[in-house]
């Protein structure tokens, strides 16, 4: 099974609590990939400037992506410069610099026609439909979003969430997009506008799956005692997310419980350190482990 | 088994967006007496003054709870004003009239001092500690706190705490107390002070039981689409927990488990109404049903 992902490349200096770091890899699609790597083939449309440091990224292609859809543009890469404060769950944005993102116009490689799964990472409602027009339709549309988007392009937003299947989005945003202060309201609200399943992100409280009127999902955050830094955590959820589907290949009930956990599972390792440091040294092996851990976490008896 | 509860009894008057109720009964120790009665024999040690009306507590002398140990005092009962607004999580004193209560001195009536459990509710931590000098030893001493002691009476409450078996209390309180924004860290903190088991209530983000160095358990909030009255959610968690492990004998586990997802339906109950009314009309078919509804909330396979 494959997957395509849309959605940024960038170089991030990020500053928390536990240190910092300068220009390392970052970015919706590459923390996407990244995560969804281990359980299927990965193809990545996004863009980057000619500073874009390849080498870094050639762990992804030994493990299986596909990055012959990465344009590269004349000019830098998307920079972003952020920081972290005792919230961990609150990113302080200090300087965003799009460069080639700007006027990025998703173009497909050859052979990126087809796919399982498409993920529409956070990018511009109006360029995730324009993806959806060139591709095959696929067994399931995915899609984020960002508060920058609902606020700035609601009606854009509402018109491309008729062409997806499953939403991932936090639950601020969730109440933000829905105008509703209860979280089980406003998710469902927004399963009204199209998607037939909804999964919300609540951090460090774990995540939300609405997949029918009356049935949720409620799946733990790991316990962690140290976050070094939380960027790309809501992507690798996603990327496990949606790997595990296409792995699982039939979204039925069990297989979409499981893929919430192996999303959170992919999330409470990305944010162990920095970047995606600790996702390149990863091994199925502690994925696995760490899912059979989740179940630990949640198990009682009858 | 048996179980002594020491703690407030008020009327409360609050606003929500959902409604309002004027003097109604509250107070942690009818909350976790209407809780813990589904599960096993609660006395309740607490003052009231002349006003107090005796008849709407009879469904819990009904239900088997012992009020004999209730003090009535000239004056009049603890009043409590308080509001809700959206943030449900957060209530608003307008006023506070402590009344007969300011003085409270626990007293302990004929046949009060051999229990399997005390819960010492939210009270100055030096009464905490002389309602324990006054009963034999029993099976666990289970202690909840708040905000106010843990800033003006640490001290305190940390020597009380060595007597402690099973401590629950809120993630902000957590975080306060031990002065960390990690909660795993900080619950591991307050397992240091004495509490061998630490019970800390995320409200609608459920619950995490601490009970050695690595073992971990996590509940679910159960999904509400509307809560009418945050009011005495804790308590009824205080309720449904402590019962429970009085009804099951032992505290393994297993029993440590399922106690804290009985405390979550207990509490998952109360907000569905103000005051006590809905822990009032609530059978133990309702309560068990709810259980069940907590294990396929959290279920997924292998």
């Amino acid at each position: 099974m494959s997957i395509l992902v849309v959605g940024s490349i960038a170089l991030d200096s990020v500053k928390t609590p536990c240190g910092e770091t300068k220009e390392a890899l970052g970015g919706s699609a590459l923390y996407f990939s990244a995560a969804a790597s281990f359980f299927a083939k990965v193809k990545v449309v996004g863009v980057v400037g000619e500073d874009f440091p390849h080498h870094k990224v050639r762990f992804l292609e030994e493990r299986g992506v596909n990055l012959e859809g990465l344009e590269i543009r004349k000019g830098k890469t998307f920079r972003w410069v952020g920081c972290y404060e005792h919230n961990l769950n609150e990113a302080k944005t200090l300087s965003t610099c799009l460069n080639v993102f700007k006027d990025f116009n998703p173009k497909l490689a050859k052979g990126y026609e087809k796919n399982d799964f498409v993920f529409l990472a956070n990018i511009d409602p109006v360029l995730q439909r324009k993806v959806l027009t060139k591709v095959e339709k696929p067994k399931a549309v995915v899609c984020d979003t960002m508060n920058f988007w609902i606020k700035g392009k609601r009606k854009e937003l509402i018109k491309t969430l008729k062409d997806v299947d499953i939403m991932i989005l936090n639950d601020a945003e969730v109440k933000e997009f829905a105008g509703e202060p209860n979280l089980i309201k406003a998710a469902k609200w927004i399963r009204s506008l199209g998607p037939k399943i909804v999964v919300v992100k609540k951090g460090e409280h774990g995540a939300l799956m609405f997949y029918s009127q009356d049935l949720i999902f409620s799946a733990p955050a790991y316990p962690l005692e140290s976050v070094s830094d939380p960027t790309g955590a809501g992507d690798s959820f996603a990327g496990g997310f949606v790997g595990c589907l296409a792995r699982l290949k039939e979204m039925t009930e069990s297989n979409l419980r499981k893929a919430v956990i192996y999303g959170s599972v992919m999330a409470s390792f990305c944010v162990e350190k920095f970047s995606l440091e600790r996702l390149k040294t990863l091994t199925s092996e502690e994925i696995n482990q760490r899912f059979r851990e989740f179940g630990r976490l949640v198990h009682f008896g009858r």
